[in-house]
């Protein structure tokens, strides 16, 4: 078991350090895997495609900590969620749900009762470490929670059909998963029409390519160039098949 | 017991893993938690208030690397800091003043011999690691300091009322402490005055407010936009009560 | 014994959390040590040298991955190295052959069979890893992998005269190790003569300097300042002595 961690807190800012520290002091040598700590800023919805698919490729068994929370002080509730027997705690808008629609088997529980003194503005080190840290330490916090049956902001199972995240390279990824699509499909993005390659070494040079990621999604990259730049792709926007 | 890194390496760069091989060296199995690897570069004055805030919210018991330290090099001393039970090593530049002169308790020492070979320009990797590792591991370095009196450079315990620290999200710390004000004070920077509130879900759409952060901080912030930048905020402006 | 990684895989990026979740998989507890994540990207060669010079001051014993790889589903090889005492596993692009020129003691394996399902694009996560995993826990795949007698790319053991890195504080370093060198000689980048200064706090202000970084390379520097931007350094750029 060990814990990961996908949050907008910022790989270079020091809000993961804080949430790590109290993780170690309920959750003692437990390993911290720092899954993304940039994903899509005040985009619960462009998370939750992302989560879904960078979730379903680890290793399974363990206990995710999930912040992307524009609205945290604000009444919106806090989940405990296990999903195909692998654990979620997050905010209940959303960032979960794309993961509970999916999964074979899913558990639901919805935060009662704040703990005291958790500070308004930094949920992930003060609610959701803790939770976090109870469940995987195997002291399931029954008196904190109580059984629901479904989630308050709810985006579904189906595939988006955006940009949901642009890697360092430049590479765009969409929230499409690319499992069985016939290679010979085009997607369109602003207008320009996208062919598929299987690898970055079989692509035409200068000439964006769409194919199946490391994520099991369909991306839209160049060899050794930034396709994002390329064709001006940022999150949010609009793809579509031809 | 876990270290604890507080620097200015940056986050992206080659500074911190060299520091951790360090650790794991001399204290096989211990968890190094990143507190922060972009305090205010070059700044020890603004770093050392941001620290003192920062450790003051961690769970006890922790052994900080410090180095925000543009003489490395010079002259300037290298100190061993218990302060209220934790453990602090750093240069003796301020760095660590602040936190020492809010401490409950508080024990110092400094370094009276180099060991041999290190390194004229990484103290973090070749002389405060190792010092760090020793004093986690029990076996306190007492060959190589000596007990002092008080530090060579001390910014004192007092608040520090500028701008010392920005985050991703655009929001700017201050090196006021929070805890107790009157929430119907109003805050100067820049000639423009900020009103209270207590969350983001609270304040008004498009302006600036101020709140107590999760680092127990007056921090001025707006929602879901950057503050800094709206009111071209920077680590070292000054900011006043009104 | 604990993992380190040296890859362009970016630090604020998605990769490196798959990549550690596997070395948990198949080496549970073991630490992972993060030495850098911002190689010089798509620059294999680059890279070596200052790959090599960083690894010769880490402490012994550990298994490293090396990730910069344009040509990552391509037919370009996987190899396993012992230099040293030392185990690297990465691509066969010459990463690693710096490395391998100046060890004392070298062995070479090349891997021969592909596991099931590598993803063609992310062989960090689903080839490197795994393998690198069986080295650090004596199983050896030896099923999976021959003894080569030499690398298809080598980029030799000597000294590259350009421009590797550039730190976050504008610090140059150059692919030339300083070991030795008089202090009397001048190094010349783009037509601007350069002095040598032993540490920061004795180099003329406003004037770039050379000296012996902690890597134990030639580095261009300014006090309080950035080099790289005051003389224009960027990776590539050449540099010599006169």
């Amino acid at each position: 078991m060990a814990f990961v961690l996908f949050t907008d807190f910022g790989s270079a800012d020091l809000y993961v350090g804080q949430v790590e520290a109290v993780l170690e002091r309920d959750a003692p040598g437990a390993r911290v895997i720092h899954l993304l700590h940039e994903a899509p800023m005040f985009d619960p919805r462009a998370s939750a495609h992302l989560l879904a698919a960078l979730a379903s490729r680890l290793p399974p068994g363990h206990v995710h900590v999930c912040v992307v929370d524009p609205g945290v002080g604000s009444a919106r509730g806090t989940v405990v969620l296990n999903a195909g027997g692998n654990w979620f705690v997050g905010p209940d808008n959303g960032l979960l749900s794309v993961i509970a629609g999916r999964a074979a088997t899913r558990r639901l529980w919805r935060v009662t009762r704040d703990v005291p003194g958790p500070s308004v503005s930094f949920h992930g080190r003060d609610l959701f470490a803790p939770l976090a840290a109870a469940v995987a330490t195997g002291r399931f916090p029954s008196e904190q929670v109580a059984a629901a049956a479904s989630l308050e902001v709810d985006f579904g199972a189906d595939d988006l059909p955006e940009i949901v995240y642009v890697d360092h390279y430049g590479n765009a990824f969409t929230g499409l998963r690319a499992a069985g699509l016939p290679t010979d499909r085009r997607l369109v993005a602003h207008d320009r029409e996208i062919a598929h390659a299987r690898v970055f070494a079989e692509a035409p040079s200068g000439k964006p390519f769409w194919y199946e990621n490391s994520a099991g999604l369909v991306e839209i990259a160049m060899r050794g160039a930034s396709a994002a730049r390329a064709l001006g792709l940022a999150i949010g926007d609009p793809v579509q098949w031809r």
